[in-house]
């Protein structure tokens, strides 16, 4: 029956969106719903300029045993077009492919197809392991059965594919000896810190964009995504976050109402009857916290088309509406600025399967236990302490697998990182804008000479990486020169190395 | 039968000496073998002072995946007789558990306990999975069953195993603070090289003795073992060289006639008859190349009971031999300082399994592929020709599994390894004795400020982990006295930068 609603709406081309609630306890990156795809399409830019190749590389499943697993098949993006060749030692740009369909980042990359001519660059964009389509088993369904057929989906797998793949790349090229610069944000970001860290002779330096590695254990207090979240809607208006605030318990109120969660359906613009009132506010948490990510400065396509500052658009609905309006009219006038700014959503879904095995849950379940809470004082988020026991038994029941929240930190360090890098390891950039909750979890401080932070007060999530456009202010202009005048001053030592070595080797001949 | 021949041995006290000869092209360090225990007691060095306790660590058995696995128990020694404690910033030296018994690795490394009460060090010696009493699914016996059970013998699990292991015994020691050093000889030196570049946040600096990460794929050349192996022979007699070098040619020729094998086996004493003159060959191939390795300027056990300088004592008897003697005689007079030098061996017996599974055949069939040759114009072993099909063939035959001869370097680098860690890393000594034939394959120059190499022209392998000794060599103490000096700044620098961060703290209050 709802397939068929779904099938009807689809054919009228009358718009829906469904939104993939993961469980609140998990922590969310921005990520491409695949539901969506025919829908809303975030997928391709705004140019049309990202040309290249799709591949696939043959991968070990398990890189750290050696028990007989069947080989997956790797999908990577590829673009040589301003390569200058293994002969100008010309590097190569790796893109960190993190959760989801490799081509999405690819594409909303802009930042590393827009340099690539100055560096003569070839660009790769290997996928993420148990994303897109490089799916171990054969399929998504097969990958994804159960814990046993998830269980290599890890971090540290990603990065050793990363590490096999570029080595093996280089080699059918000849180019071993071309640098192999890193990318990435979010998680990908992550990966690239990482990677640079635990990889240092596969890669020269990373950009890590909006990396939070730090946002484990007790290594940043808890509170900080959402009080990040809260204040960027506070710095708009105090009203704006004040009625955000007022409206849990709102709706908590209206859903006891005889008939409330109909009513609710009803303001909300839902497509079918809510369960509960905590679908409708993990469906505006959801939303907000999305908002805070996507805060750009200018129109932007990302997670959902939206208008520059759309946090100052979502507050001037909730503060604008008519004196009349009630509470939840204009949290709704304000969400729907997220959820619907083309205004061609004729009624929102929630998510069938909140709970279905996802990816990044998976990965939130086992080594990426970011822990998060929402305090009464600072948030205007519903309160919310983290409870490790919870979110391990949500964990239990959704995967069947225990996590090991120490284990990252373990793997991957994160405590007194300043002590740890100030004399271990070098180029690394760790860039953020101060708007972005992922911000607070991330390094914000120089660590090295070489491990430095750059940090906007007014960037968003990993807004770095995204195209130039004609509306970039000046100070997103500073950052990106100043990463692409780091990478630069990276591969010129690097380069001056290798020559200096072989001309060594020319003389003793 | 042949059982019952050596209980009756055992039984009537006299002295048998059987070695483990693993299959020729395997590279090969110093192991423990465990059949001598009882016979040769090569155990606890020469003195009473290597107290410990011995306890059980339950750990992870695949660190890198979320498999549901039983865990096993991680055998570790620890003595705390000199430890300042936590509240002095007191450090760790934690030894690095390599292919063997950890017990044996921990007697014979008596520089730690040397320099333990000049640190107030806190000592631990955690054993290397799939060795001692470290073994997954609860015996030797499961553990070796078979490629499956042996899938999770890699070196990146053990190295999980010690950063797993020690950050939880730092918590459980509230010593989250105290700054780690590691320590290892041979493999175990590679395990704390490479742990200091992957784990800088869990050690601050390792002492990597006779660690030869760079005996992989085309980095050094193949013939680097045998070709020091060789020199370490002809610098004390070429006449000893030669007769060695032609030896194998007599040995073949003695092999053919008629009762050769009898008569072979008569002359060098073995229990029972050759089954052919390969068997030989590689017993003394193996007796040469752990006289290079233990190539010591005093009196040692560390494998077998022997002089200082033994080589000169090989060679002397080589050469000294009456002058009728044939050239299988002098061979035999030769290597019997090794293998008989307390002179209580009647005979001599081949290992009855050569092929057998031996953990370190695994890791050497899996990720540790060192090719190794023997030219035919600098060495005096027989001339053999790294072959990696062979190679492969061999492992697949004794373990059903495929080697990957490139990970090693994927996983932990190699190639130009100036180039990567001129500017990455830091806290790293490589020491060596040109001597051992390994060391060829280590790191023979500084590579920055802090990663270092210490060389002695007279050294072999790992003697500066050995106790201090009497005898001890001008040039041994002061290479030891370095390793002292660079460990005591790695620490001071450490807790320098502690302190600053807790005055900055307090002043912040």
């Amino acid at each position: 029956m709802a397939n068929q609603f779904c099938v009807l709406l689809i054919i009228t081309f009358v718009y829906v969106i469904t939104i993939s609630s993961s469980f609140k306890l998990l922590p969310r990156f921005p990520r491409y719903n695949n539901q969506n795809r025919a829908r809303i399409k975030p997928f391709r830019g705004d140019r049309n300029e990202y040309r290249y190749e799709t591949k696939f590389f043959s991968q070990q499943l398990d890189h750290f045993s050696f028990a007989d697993l069947p080989k997956f098949q790797q999908r990577y993006l590829i673009n040589s077009d301003h390569w200058l060749g293994a002969s100008s030692l010309a590097p190569i740009f790796l893109y960190c492919g993190n959760e989801g369909d490799i081509e999405w980042f690819a594409t909303n990359s802009g930042f590393i197809w827009d340099i690539a001519p100055k560096f003569g660059a070839l660009l790769v964009f290997p996928e993420h392991r148990y994303y897109g389509e490089s799916m171990p088993y054969g399929s998504r369904d097969e990958a994804y059965k159960n814990a046993t057929t998830l269980s290599y989906l890890t971090t540290e797998q990603a990065l050793a594919d990363f590490a096999v793949f570029v080595t093996d790349l280089k080699r059918n090229l000849s180019a071993e000896a071309c640098p192999v610069v890193l990318f990435g944000g979010s998680y990908g970001g992550m990966l690239a810190a990482w990677m640079r860290l635990k990889y240092p002779h596969i890669a020269i330096g990373a950009l890590a964009s909006s990396a939070p590695i730090l946002q484990f254990e007790d290594i940043v207090p808890p509170e900080t995504f959402y009080d990040i979240a809260s204040n960027d809607f506070k710095r708009e208006s105090i009203s704006c976050f004040n009625t955000i605030k007022n409206s849990w318990d709102a709706i908590i109120a209206e859903g006891q109402k005889e008939n409330g969660l109909q009513q609710l359906t009803k303001t909300f613009h839902f497509c079918r009857v809510l369960n509960s009132t905590d679908d409708l506010s993990d469906w505006l948490d959801s939303a907000y916290s999305y908002l805070a990510m996507v805060d750009y400065p200018y129109p932007a396509d990302f997670m959902m088309p939206l208008p520059g500052h759309p946090i100052r658009e979502v507050c001037r609905k909730i503060d604008g509406a008519n004196s009349d309006a009630s509470i939840l009219d204009r949290i709704y006038a304000g969400v729907s600025v997220y959820y619907n700014y083309t205004g061609n959503v004729d009624c929102f879904e929630l998510d069938d399967d909140p709970h279905g095995l996802d990816g990044w849950n998976w990965q939130a379940c086992t080594e990426m236990v970011m822990p998060m809470s929402s305090s009464q004082e600072n948030s205007m988020f519903p309160a919310d302490d983290f409870n490790y026991s919870s979110y391990k038994e949500e964990c239990w029941d959704t995967f069947r697998v225990n996590p090991r929240p120490k284990w990252a930190t373990t793997e991957f360090g994160g405590h007194d990182i300043e002590t740890t890098l100030k004399s271990f390891g070098s180029n690394i950039i760790f860039s953020n804008g101060l708007l972005d909750p992922w911000s607070g979890g991330s390094v914000l401080k120089n660590l090295s000479d070489t491990i430095v932070a750059l940090v906007t007060k007014e960037g968003a999530h990993h807004l770095d990486l995204r195209p130039s456009t004609p509306n970039d202010p000046k100070w997103l202009v500073d950052q990106r020169e100043a990463e692409i005048g780091l990478i630069e001053g990276w591969i010129e030592t690097y380069r001056l190395e290798k020559e200096a070595k072989v001309s060594l080797l020319k003389r003793s001949w």
